[in-house]
């Protein structure tokens, strides 16, 4: 059986895998229940009104379940997303995104988490999604 | 009463509003019914298992409902996503992602639309979104 | 390799598996591609407002896709939904509401479909859904 | 201002709101933050397999925002759902649903809150849905 990978495992594929995507946000914890990822703030992610991109955190909530699925059952970097609903409820501030995932089905074919995203060092959340992964098949 | 804006005006848009994200999609089409946009096809939108990914569609998805809704209802920029929903359904091909928006619903304060994504030349979608934006209210 | 059902033989599956549930939607057309669904008009459907209740739009959406996947693959009455997510666009009318269900993947795991609501003779769509169902291994 | 309605208030309206509906799900708890609601086990909800149905799910969801939205603006009956996604988790047992939802942001125009389902006694949820009421505005 698989083991689960560590942050720094998964930070380590994410900066190899994705060459062309700049910065990938970086895995600050990932125990295979709960993974957060820190999305650091850049000034070309700013749309019309001041506010970060919706395109920026649908990528960042994308990200976490990545990480917290590579956490949760080890490398499956074929694991696909088939779902991705999110809702915007709050302007963020110019600062750095946190993303926390949170499992809430762990089954053979799919895996589904809820995502809480937030300005670093606020309460109240500017996004929130829920992801669904599709698993391939263990051979 | 804002007339809508045509496809050239909402392009100049997106090329000046959005200085660091490098191409924005083109508006090949927008009608206030239907809007179309072409995502050329670039390798470093590539992820592991050779797809373009995610989170290009969902930007993409974003994208075209933005330019169907000034091609509706004319320049509001600050319109914002508030839920945005996508269902990825096959590998795109190595080709321009071509997104085409409809509206289901135009409100006073709600637009809802849904997204068709194919590969360039394909009949089977890749991902289909339902996306809704808050309107600002005309003073 | 099993042969899809008719719009009759699903109808008598409906009211025979649902004893409990009054009147179930009538199935009217399902060919494996598209499926379309009529909801008699009620007066206990109706909720505060004068419109009719929003579960039981849930509840067509869901019965018609379920009708589809029938008529695609054959009788598989364990699938299960996994994911519905709908948008509430206009307040139907008092009348019979007709639902439209069209095949968007037809994979082996999961059957993806989108769904129109509409108060029977009207154009504009009370109700949009997309379903997704997990359809059981063949043995 | 409005003050929010307790439970006992919104369980009264829920049983004369909606007469032709049965037996509508108890409120257990509503402070304007988090609210709970009960969905008596009935053994007419039932669908094949054994499961508790999905619409009788998607019901509880609807109506336990309902009921928070009450305990946190007061009477607001014309609120109406525009947006429900649910995720199926796991099947229900044979046993009371209860239903726990959560305010993720309560703006002027629209309230949102996830929603936890759970059989009785049960830890790992049945479903998750995320839903947004739109609130009329005050006059």
């Amino acid at each position: 059986m698989k083991t689960g990978m560590t942050a720094d495992e998964i930070n380590a594929f994410l900066r190899e895998g994705f060459p062309g995507g700049g910065n990938p946000p970086q895995v600050e914890r990932a125990d295979g229940r709960v993974a957060t990822c820190r999305m650091p703030y850049r000034e070309n992610q700013l749309r019309p009104g001041g506010t970060l991109s919706g395109p920026t955190m649908m990528a960042l909530a994308d990200t976490v379940v990545y990480a917290l699925i590579f956490s949760a059952i080890g490398f499956e970097p074929l694991s696909v997303t088939t779902n991705l609903s999110i809702n915007f409820l709050r302007k963020p501030k110019p600062a750095d995104l946190i993303a926390e995932a949170r499992t809430l089905k762990r089954g053979k074919a799919l895996f589904v988490a809820d995502v809480f995203i937030r300005s670093d060092g606020e309460d109240d959340p500017c996004a929130h999604a829920v992801v669904t992964y599709s698993i391939p098949p263990r051979t």
